[in-house]
């Protein structure tokens, strides 16, 4: 800590234990834990704002974009998800620009979990693990035989990754045994990646070859029902569509026509448009689409993980130093 | 091929398609290919055996026993499966050896698979999918919070593999990236395993300390119902309980009170004793047992693989080499 900093006010909205609130204020002493008197913590929660907020100098959780604007200390904002949709828009941008106010998430923490969620998509659907599991068919049986002729070996299959980031590079590095053929779509390749990167406009190509595609493109205009009727189709019969991204960047009246058709193999999916899906939604009666419910990064000891990111981030801030997962 | 070498006879009683059997025959020409009018196949069928055995030199698939005592010309014997257990008695072993014929197994087409099934076992347990996938709760709810929480990530969980062969190789090479900590159990180590190795009379310690139990014993007099009360019992509380070895390894009373008692947190099994498990059996009930049909060796192409190994074995076979996956 540089001695001569004034004390900060440090507000948080995080939703944990007193043990792990108690550790978090400790671990800033002598600067100042803010907490409100009914916190939230989803990023779909909307509670209202308490205005112990306003004196805040650095706000941790999922603070309402109206109180991060009217905020008149606030230097800096590490929002506690991976996914900043409802800050991220050209004015919230400008205005956090305008005011020098640093925006960070805290995508590191849920980079690991998220690639394990999507490999056990992957594999699940490899071993066929739902049909398996549903079944009691004897050995030796129709239904039996189809069941081991339709189970596959993941290894060798060949994946795209459509959204390159932590995540992706995470999964690469898990997958690396299996030796899949692995090619990734990124809007602006830089050329460190650690595998062969196709732009938005020359990923009809890469979408044909995979077996398996990984959706982890984040919510903006641009990825905006990006996985349409067009990509569906361009995709091999049968591959297999994962989302962990975000609900809002597919189509799901063309997911639901690529799935019926048999286009698409199967849909695994964490992420829907709304969540849950209305209990109507055609998207529940289709048999080869699986969808658990926003819980890739969900992880034993997350609020730990989530506020030992912050003290990481806390510690650089105070000395100076460029924030991790900064993303205004 | 051996110039010299008279014409041999093969005989299969694999069950696959025309070309397969068509590609069989004219792979192993000159050599004869002989097949019964109706055919067998899996390791449970138990058909009468066709008197074309009698004539074959070699026999690849599942013959029953007493055909292949009493097959007067036979030289060597290859089952089609990983298991070998109707033919893994001492008086078959006695057989064999006083007529010098060596007895391969198949184990190697299925290592992968097993593996990767295994694999998927354990990775659906760290991120709940099935829990997951049959919940329709909202974001923020108890239940949500509940299973984010209860999700985990596999990677630096600990590991132990009770029955170290083909598959725990191939696993703990899979696992690499996710640096478990991994012991296994060998009866008698060699010193060249790829993990730290205990004995069965070390495996208590060991078996305390795993997150995830993994039992690929064989299926013999020793291994009988070697899970049993007092094993589950020396297993950490909560732990996750994994068979894709063979179903009699498991005493299924005290594995069913380990799981009601909650000492077990869930067990996958790919193998019963029976199999199936009878409609009333107690362990459907178990809402913490996951059972799939002894599809873990499954694979698309299985037949082919099958076929390819049997020829890869043939072809040592005729130069007189060291056959591969020789039980006996």
């Amino acid at each position: 800590m540089v001695a001569s900093m004034p004390t900060l006010k440090v507000f948080t909205d995080l939703q944990t234990s007193p043990e792990l609130i108690d550790w978090l204020r400790e671990s800033i002493a002598p600067h100042q834990l803010l907490l409100p008197a009914n916190p939230g913590g989803s990023i779909l929660a909307d509670v209202p704002t308490d205005p112990l907020m306003q004196e805040a100098d650095i706000v941790v959780g999922q603070p309402r974009v109206d109180a991060v604007l009217s905020s008149e200390k606030l230097k800096w904002l590490q929002v506690s998800t991976a996914g900043f949709t409802r800050y991220d828009t050209p004015e919230f941008r400008a205005a956090m620009k305008e005011r020098g106010i640093p925006v960070t998430n805290s995508s590191h923490v849920y980079d690991d979990a998220c690639a394990e969620h999507v490999f056990a998509f992957m594999l699940a659907n490899a071993r066929q693990l739902p049909r398996g599991l549903k079944t009691r068919c004897a050995n030796g049986t129709e239904e039996w035989t189809a069941l081991r002729r339709d189970s596959r070996l993941l290894q060798e299959q060949s994946l795209l990754i459509v959204g390159y980031g932590a995540i992706a590079e995470r999964l690469i590095d898990l997958l690396e045994p299996f030796r899949m053929k692995i090619t990734a779509m990124r809007r602006t390749p830089r050329g460190d990646e650690k595998v062969a990167i196709v732009t938005p406009d020359q990923v009809a190509g890469a979408m044909g070859e995979a077996d398996h595609v990984i959706n982890i493109l984040p919510d903006n205009a641009e990825s905006s029902r990006w996985f349409n009727a067009e990509r569906f189709g361009q995709m091999k019969q049968g591959a297999i569509f994962h989302n962990i991204g975000r609900g809002t960047t597919v189509n799901q009246e063309d997911l639901v026509a690529a799935l019926k058709s048999g286009q698409l193999g199967a849909a695994w999916l964490d992420v829907t448009d709304p969540e849950p899906l209305p209990d109507d939604h055609v998207l529940w009666t289709c048999e080869t689409c699986y969808i658990t419910p926003h819980t890739a990064g969900g992880q034993f000891g997350e609020a730990k993980v989530l506020i030992r990111h912050f003290l990481e981030n806390f510690e650089r801030y105070q000395k100076g130093e460029k924030l991790v997962n900064r993303v205004m």
